[in-house]
Formats: C-alpha cells, structure tokens, sequence
C-alpha cells in the first residue's frame, strides 16, 4: 500500500475540512481522532467507519486494535505521512490515527421505542468537553440514549469527538430537538423528567431513581432557565458539604448518572 | 486612584512571571485569575492576598461581591486598563480581575491533627484540568484536605487555579509529598486507604465509607502503578454498566467522593 504523504493533497483538504459544522453536516461525516475512537468505531459500527488514516508508527502499535480488524471488516484502512495526518486532524498530537465516519442516523422515536429506562437531555450545553465528559458519562452509567437540544454544541465536532473517547459509538445521540416538544413527549411516554439544577428544591439522595426518568442539564453558566426547569417534574440539586458554590456540569452529571445507575441496578 | 496602563511596566513583568512555576517557587505567590477566584480568596483568605487588579469595566460589575469588601479588609486594589489585565493573566479571557496571593501553608502534620474523615491523595496527576476538577470536587464533599505528591502537576499553575474556581482558598491543599511514606503515615494514623483503579476488584458500592478514608488517584492515562496499589488497604473500582473503557479521573473522582460524602452524612 502507498502512503499518502502530499499534506495539501485534495482528499487532505476534504478531511481537515470535517472541522466545520457546514460541512459536517452537508456531508453527513465527521473525524474521529486518537486510537481510543477509532477503535471503538471499527469495534463497535464499523458501517459508519469511511476510511481509515495510520501512520506507519502506530500501523504497529495497533495493528490487533485497529489494523486488522478495520482489515478484515473490509475497510479502507490507508497509510499516511505524519504530516498528512497532522493536516488532516484538528488536535495537536493525533496519536497516529483517525478515521472518517458517517453521522449516525438516530429519532427519539426509536429511542422511546425501546422503552428507556434512563436518559440525558443536553441544552444550551456550550463547552465541547462538558458535552463530551456526559456522553462518556451516560455510556458509562448504561444509559439509553443522550439528547441534544437544538441550542447545544455540535456532538460531531473535534472537541467533542475526542473527549468522548469513542463513547459515541456505544449509544445513540440524538440531535436537534427542541426543548420543549422533547420533555412533553418523554412525560407523555411515561418517563420522569428530572431538570438538574443548583436552585432545585429537591436533593439527589431524596428522589426515587427507580423509575424511568431523564436528567435535563443545562448550560455552564447559567443552568436551566425558570421556563425549562417550569417543564419538568422536578428539579433536583445535587448535595454541596464544603464551601464550593457548586459543581460543574461534567461533574454534576457524573454524580446524578451515577446516582440513577445505582438505583436501578442494586 | 490613578489607572495602572503601561503593559510593558516592571510590576506587570513580574505578574506575569507568576505563570512559571520557578518564579512561583522563588516568590511563594501565585496569580488568581478571574472572579470566582478572586472572590473566594478575599471572602475566605485575605490574609494570602497580596494585591487585586480590577479593570475599570470589572469594578462596577464586581463592587459589592470583590471590590468593597476587598476594601473594607485593607487589601490594594488597583485599577488597571484591559491591557494590562490581559499582559498579567495566562488566560485569553481573565474577565477583568485578578489578584497576586501568596502560596497558602499547610501540612500533613496540621491536617491529619483535626482528625480528617475524608481526604483525597493525587499521585503522578498531569492534566492540570483533573487536578483542579478533582480539588473542587473534594471541597463540594466536604474533604478535609487534598495531599498531592511531588510528581503531579503544580495545582498553583494558572490553569489548575482556574479549574478550581475558588476552592483552594476554602481547603488545605498540601503539596510536594512522597506518596509512600505519605500512604504509610495515614494509615498509622487510622485512616483506611483506598486506591481508585479500574483494575481494583471490589466495587465501589461494595466498600464501607463510613470509617476515615483516603482516596488516592493516579494518573490519568495508566492509572496507579502495582506498587503504590500494594500500598493500600483496597483496589476500589467504580463500576460501569454500559460500553464504556473507563471514566476520565475527574469523574471517577467525583463518583468517588460522592460516594463517601453520601455515606457520611447520611
């Protein structure tokens, strides 16, 4: 196999161009990058895997994890400089491999159609490793699904991609809902929407986490606006001893997922 | 009080020179950036702050939270242009204030003295992102201290300030230790001393919390090294129900912290 090594070829172009959320989205791909992702992807749905790109160090580094089994799924695995890879990826040491992937389709329909026990909804979520430590966070707790309101972060950016560490190829994310339409159909479907928040009047440890229910975290900064937290069943604080104001997102949704898992599966 | 405007001036010279740890070392001070912090180093130690820089925009915004009781506790407060703030801080964005804090003491000696319930250990931590998420967590639980071995990053580098938001002015954070004789002290001190690893072979809801602790947390890419596991009384793992490898430290930290919070204080 020849390696590419021209990095201001046309296909290296097509791939840095992932980058941008235009087109992303007129081209229905994005990157992956580091071997973490890539190997969950050719593990877990190789048919959305395009290409793949290794440099000739880590052709060997993960030839058991990578190499062969893209190989032998048929894949298009391809040889490429450092440089190459370099003006290919958007992070500073991609670790020798990245791989082109198909967005993967997904509905709240078919979600719902699996009867969910637990699940997350993303708004106004703007921080690329927030969005991407809950993901990692929901596929680590068992969670059905993750989903992101309109308002959010694009889950297929670079950022997020690699801070998912291949989490989104585990579960299903669906994208683009609105926020309002989402919680009334979740609560409609017999789900319990539980709105995360520091004003919540609730603590964590006094709610039945039994049940089917979704935990709605908000942005960074602000959290949840009054109009959202008006739409959920309850808004529910996670406990501070200390003298911290309060949690980051990321965390705050570790501890609630965490919580959730724990109840439903003692 | 006339305005601070020359960015190329001695005095921002030598704030700026706060982002290496040498000069760190050398002076014992270190910069705050941004108003969380700030607020919390004036509300909780004013005794470490040496000076606040607040640009003309910042001060209005922050009076009653920074600058008036910033005043009240005789501390300088200079106004300073964007320029300058910006020539100061390590960050692209500072939010209009800083302040320079001289380096808190502390030791293991005066903390294992108030008889601790809950602390954490960082050993070989590098990111200085874990570091700060992980310092915030164990004061949103009520830890008593976070004890950091001399091979982590330095948690008085600017960005693990920043991801502290404050909580190193609210808790004693003792730095430099050697990991061994450090696990041997607590545990001659009665203080059970639980390793977090994803090889551990008990789970976490397995383990009594209840009885004084310690969690040690390794490094983000390999974990703890079998020699520092042997150290301690148990190899804990934090379970996962979906697909997912691993937690990143920061959320491993957090379930674990919760964990003995909640276990504590019911």
């Amino acid at each position: 196999m020849a390696a590419l090594t021209n990095p201001r070829s046309d296909r290296v172009k097509s791939v840095r161009a992932l980058s941008r959320r235009s087109v992303r989205e007129k081209t229905g791909r994005f990157l992956v990058e580091g071997p973490q992702g890539v190997r969950e992807a050719v593990r877990w749905r190789p048919d959305l895997v395009v290409d793949v790109y290794v440099t000739p160090g880590a052709a060997g580094r993960y030839a058991a994890d990578i190499v062969e089994p893209a190989t032998a799924a048929g894949l298009f695995v391809h040889e490429v400089s450092d440089e190459v890879l370099a003006a290919m990826c958007d992070a500073d040491a991609p670790q020798g491999v990245a791989a082109v992937c198909r967005v993967p389709e997904s509905s709240l329909d078919a979600v719902l159609a699996e009867g969910p026990r637990l699940l997350v909804l993303l708004t106004n979520v703007r921080d690329p490793g927030n969005a991407g430590t809950v993901i990692r966070g929901a596929d680590a707790t068992g969670a059905a699904a993750v989903l992101v309101s309109e308002a959010s972060v694009d889950v297929f950016s670079p950022k997020v991609v690699r801070s998912t560490v291949g989490s989104l190829f585990h579960l299903p994310v669906v994208t683009g809902l609105d926020i309002e339409a989402t919680v009334a159909r979740l609560r409609a479907d017999g789900i319990r929407v539980l709105a995360a928040d520091g004003a919540g009047e609730r603590l964590l440890g006094d709610v039945d986490l039994t049940p089917s229910h979704a935990w709605v975290m908000g942005n960074e900064a602000w959290g949840l606006p009054e109009e959202t937290r008006a739409l959920c069943d309850e808004v529910v604080r996670v406990p501070i001893w200390g003298k911290a104001e309060s949690l980051n997102l990321a965390m705050a949704a570790t501890v609630c997922l965490y919580a959730s898992a724990g109840a439903q599966n003692r």
